[in-house]
């Protein structure tokens, strides 16, 4: 086995290295804070954070059949700017990486047999979505994933069907984001964590057609386990193989809350007003949570200094009256799904924001707008 | 007063407090924490941080003379994006600034009168020098300023000459780097803060040859003041001035650092080796400080790990026994002044690095080398 080399292109190495990077963790268990090269019959590389799992296919000439550790940040710092080829041999068990400009070794004495197999379970459903119709549905949901522990099973995004159309939902309690993927789905409705949706959002190309595919597995409890049977989920890239746990938790009934705010507001909304990318870009940074009040009658975005003063004032196109949100929740969304129409009944009854898009929808809800009693 | 108003182009306006909000700090008495425009007959932008005054003048068409306070964070976010004309008028004493796109009022309730005056006392000393030498000269001692308070003096760069010819040295006891500046000097010698230089980085453009004018001035102490007379430095750009105090301390005798170093290296070093960009861009970042051993006989340049193994190795080009430095140093000094050629006596003995440009040297004291007995 000690004479067992792989020869591949540098820049692949350092490029599969990054990808598989975004699932590794900085850990003190050490198998968990490395990346695994495997050069047998399907070169890859592959890292876990016990939560999810990535591998990366590697194109590489091989002779023999071997596993190494490599460190990421080392690897891709020194061979960050190189290009060739680089060959990988063992040296004492540990990983001996080489081009013409600069040799990586080591880590040493990390037992590649403690590196963790995440169980996906059995396979009960499968679909394919193209890479730039999920990353533009993951796009538009994901700054709404709640980042509050407590409720654990909102630390995600919510994989379900609305009329026998596939759909995305995450809310954190403020705001609400659902997107329509036009395609069917009659799958298990499942929760995708957050660390999993944006390890995806790494690996899906933005503008890429190629076909992903997606399957659903069911992970029986334990023998003698206390808990119920959960869901995983592996998604299949061209160069990729990403397997995640599911969030085992029960996802709120957000159909009522999005129900009762079309409901409200009816086909009549009283209040109008259209937020634009250049309105959030001139919004202060600097506490990012003061109040911002849209009042679409006086054609105003206005926001709040802490002495409640007025500080910035820019033209808005609307009706009704004002209402307020926070500066942040007002850029995260704008940033993630561009310029919305705010709709709503009252200025404390939830608003329904629509983008360009009509496929997403988002369901927010106001502060108490400053200054006014109440 | 009130109806005074004053008529600009936004990006100049942006412009100048993105430079002005280099001194200012987010401080707690209000007047520190802003920036003073003053529309008279030499419309500026002010700002200080009590050891720096920076005046950025404005083209401005102005009925009227006035002065307001200007928050530069908020400003700039909600003008940044802004083409056009900006309009400044008083709004009950605070600043009124409005686009076609966004308004922004105030800070309110500052009393322009506390603005502090920075005392330069009476200039001894006058000269020009190019932007383009003076930013190249900086960059090539800055690196090397200490950053520990208990030695304030080489908080800073010292302004000095050697054999009449204009020096700029800065050294944090680690490292010496010393520039000729290829023009007289006979001024008095001061030690120019290290904030001050930032803000010349900031100021002073790369590639050009505008000429600056830079005076030095005393200031006496005050009456019945136990002090001594100190020195301050004013610069004059073709739109700002800058005024600073300088280090109130007595610099150390680098020549006899440096001279040591070149005497004991005499004109026949024993070791050689040459240190270039791409080598520093494969060092590991995460622990920057590990020794990096630069092993010319052995022809490698190698890092070791917290375990001390070799993790990152090499070619290096030179000749002699194998000495040591540490990474941060190593990445700090070619990021400054390019390509390095060492070369010393010995591996324990103080390092020369010279770059390209010969009116740059750098005397830099090795670590000891890893693995090593002694």
């Amino acid at each position: 086995m000690t004479d067992a080399t792989a020869i591949l292109d540098t820049r692949s190495l350092v490029d599969a290295l990054k990808l598989v990077d975004v699932v590794r963790e900085a850990h003190h268990i050490p198998i968990l804070a490395v990346a695994v090269a495997n050069f047998d019959d399907k070169p890859h590389l592959k890292a876990t954070d016990l939560d999810q799992e990535l591998t990366v296919f590697l194109k590489a000439t091989r002779t023999g059949e071997f596993q190494v550790a490599i460190d990421p940040p080392t690897a891709i710092t020194a061979f960050g700017n190189s290009t060739g080829a680089a060959t990988v041999s063992l040296d004492d068990g540990a990983a001996y990486i080489t081009t013409s400009q600069v040799a990586v070794r080591g880590p040493k004495g990390i037992d590649l047999n403690d590196f963790p197999t995440l169980n996906t379970g059995k396979p009960v459903h499968r679909f394919t979505i193209a890479e730039g119709k999920l990353h533009a549905a993951l796009q538009a949901v994901r700054f709404a994933i709640s980042t509050e522990e407590t409720r654990y099973y909102l630390n995600g995004v919510f994989l379900t069907a609305v009329d026998g159309e596939m759909a995305l939902v995450a809310t954190d309690g403020h705001r609400l984001a659902r997107h329509l993927m036009e395609m069917p789905y009659d799958g298990p409705q499942v929760i995708i964590p957050a660390p999993t949706v944006y390890t995806l959002q790494h690996l899906v190309k933005r503008d890429g057609d190629a076909p992903l595919s997606a399957t659903i597995g069911v992970v029986a409890a334990g023998k003698g386990h206390a808990g119920k049977d959960t869901h995983a989920i592996v998604v299949d890239g061209d160069s990729w193989h990403l397997k995640s746990r599911c969030i085992d938790g029960t996802y709120p009934k957000w159909e009522v809350v999005m129900g009762k705010a079309v409901d409200a507001i009816g086909g009549a909304p009283t209040i109008r007003a259209t937020v634009t990318q250049a309105h959030v870009s001139r919004l202060p940074k600097d506490n990012s949570w003061r109040p911002t009040t849209l009042d679409p009658d006086a054609g105003t975005m206005r926001v709040r200094n802490d002495y409640d003063e007025d500080v910035v004032e820019m033209p808005l196109k609307g009706t009704g009256a004002a209402f307020c949100f926070n500066a942040h929740y007002l850029r995260q969304l704008v940033g993630a799904v561009g310029d919305v129409e705010f709709t709503g009944s009252a200025p404390d009854a939830p608003f329904i924001a629509t983008p360009k898009n009509p496929k997403t929808v988002v369901v927010q809800m106001p502060m108490k707008v400053p200054g006014k009693k109440g």
